[in-house]
């Protein structure tokens, strides 16, 4: 196994690649990059629990002298690769476990793993792929995934659900504090599918295309989705079990209706938020919102130890129906802010002790939704 | 007490004062900020067990209307005084222990510590300071800081050593691996003193010295050292105990000398310290460097289980004296040529076991020493 590249080419594949090693695994040849080198490209494969990643290299850059199989210790080849300032690199597999890495006057010799032990990863191979642009599911990932929950109590609310039906995208997160909802219509067609995708998983992917433009290819089985990328194939698997009708807990009529400038209500929330006490039960920030019979919404916290803020926030428009207070995590509101595009939201409120819903006036077909706590 | 003050000259100020607060402590009353407010100027102090702070803010923009004393928690106001996004604010004390701090729509009330419990700081009152550049201060910091030891095996060795004799500065760091010693012409005249001042305190005097660009006057008694810059104290407590005579570890006669481009042998020292093995008594990565009877100079590590890695680096000129072969640990190196200004470095060898030293050919009067370890 021989090739030269140009080190630029190669160290970012390197970089989508090391999104699919493991932190930490009883499987220590999975902290190996897989290499094959074939006559006229090169296929690197990388693997954990959630993800598998596949890049294809077949850049102009790339001289292949001998083809060849091997498993190369992944950090500290992309260590090596991130430090070299040369132009080209030369690969030269010369000894059964051992490869030599020549850049200018540097040289590495990397002890291989044995490639023998690399389990088969299988990336889908289906028909009837569906086509969605590549900034649709970063958009969707970034609406969504913060609402996921991180402790694994239900492990099914650890992942973003995707139900697809009759052209309609239908993305949900929760949990069970708080629900963010994206609804998308789509151009192409396909059979129906309802799945979880961890979010972990969706965290990685989003990274990947920061950096591709152009429409990703999804093939889903019971188990795994595979994203398609012209070169790069990420594939996942998904959560099991059955997500929960979340249609239910949003509510459909708002007494409440009151207009904000995105900034100014995100910049007093997270000031009242600086003192406001921390919930028993997820040790965040409680704040309380109050609309004044003045319509000046007020947000506040009190706090014996240390002090209380206040903070009067100007709506953005006339606000009719009655007067209302309610409490909740300050974070909850913040996240679902920074997660909108729109400089205008509204919040619509249920009643005192109903979930609240946030929108956006150019975020269509996007909610966020937020339980209130009870406070005295 | 009752005033009004820009918000970003505030705040400027508390950042300062910031680096007084203690991380930890007994005495909760030091998580204050002591606010002094006269006729027609504030005085800010915040004190730990090494340091003590004092600003003097007298900006056009500050209006008292009524002066006194209070203790406000340090972090809390920090944080507001940074999410605040008004031009001014209000400081008022509406009770024995509440202040509100008011800026536009926002309004925090905090609760105050007792002023009475605030130590009294005595920062030192004395003639005769010594005059020195607030940049010359940070450069000596940058290049001998990094060499305290930062254990307690020897408390004296987590300090940089000023002593000053015949109108030189002498400034030496060591944890007894490595040496950073720095030598000044003062252009005034002082009593001779020789004192160790804590590691830590000079971390925080060097940030505070970013922002500032005019003479600095020290104060030196037995037991602190107090560092004037126009309207900010700065107090640091020494350490106790003799310095050790370091003179004598440093070689004066090298059969070797080798120049070097500072950045690529930088570069070099890093690479081959992504896989070189780690010293036992200092978890440090060890390298190799040897000069070939070629004269080029060869930097290696060798590792049974990961692989092992060499560099070439031509000297920046000719080499005189015999092949000679060292160990040490790369992060000295990397640190020590970091901390030059120089683009070009000499490495002067004494012998194999011997301590080698490092300079620039820019920086003078200043040397870096490494202790070498044995190797088989």
């Amino acid at each position: 196994m021989i090739f030269t590249i140009d080190r630029d080419v190669l160290l970012n594949q390197l970089l989508i690649i090391q999104k699919g090693l493991p932190n930490k695994t009883p499987l220590p040849i999975l902290y190996a990059i897989k290499f094959e080198v074939y006559e006229d490209h090169l296929l690197l494969t990388s693997s954990n629990t959630d993800v598998a990643i596949q890049v294809l290299i077949d850049d102009s850059s790339l001289v292949i002298k001998k083809t060849g199989k091997v498993a190369i210790p992944g950090r500290y080849l992309i260590e090596i690769m991130r430090k070299i300032s040369s132009q080209r690199v030369e690969f030269a597999l010369i000894e059964d476990k051992l490869i030599v890495i020549k850049a200018d006057r540097s040289e590495f010799k990397l002890r291989l793993m044995d490639i023998e032990d690399y389990p088969d990863i299988d990336f889908l191979d289906l028909d009837d792929p569906i086509a969605l642009d590549s900034q649709l599911i970063k958009t969707i990932i970034k609406e969504t995934n913060y609402s996921t929950a991180t402790n694994e109590k239900r492990p099914i609310l650890t992942g973003v659900n995707f139900k697809y039906l009759d052209n309609h995208l239908y993305c949900v997160a929760t949990d069970s504090y708080r629900l963010s909802q994206k609804n998308v219509k789509l151009r192409t067609h396909s059979k129906t599918f309802d799945i979880v995708i961890p979010n972990r998983s969706l965290d990685e992917l989003s990274k990947i295309l920061d950096t591709y433009n152009n429409d990703v290819e999804l093939y889903i089985n019971p188990n795994k989705v595979l994203f398609k990328m012209n070169k790069i194939l990420f594939q996942t698997r998904l959560l099991e079990g059955t997500y929960p009708d979340t249609m239910r807990i949003i509510p459909t009529e708002f007494p409440v209706i009151i207009h904000f400038n995105k900034e100014e209500l995100l910049q007093a929330v997270e000031r009242v938020s600086l003192l406001s006490p921390r919930d028993r039960e997820t040790n965040y920030n409680i704040i309380k919102m109050s609309l004044r019979p003045d319509s000046i919404v007020e947000i506040s916290s009190t706090n014996n130890e240390i002090g209380d803020a206040l903070e009067e926030v100007i709506p953005a428009s006339d606000v009719t129906g009655p007067v209302i207070k309610i409490a909740f995590s300050s974070r909850y509101l913040v996240e679902a802010l920074k997660s909108f595009s729109s400089s205008e939201v509204t919040i619509n409120f249920a009643g005192e002790v109903k979930p609240f819903v946030i929108k956006g006036n150019l975020d269509q077909d996007l909610l966020h939704l937020i339980l209130p706590v009870r406070i005295d």
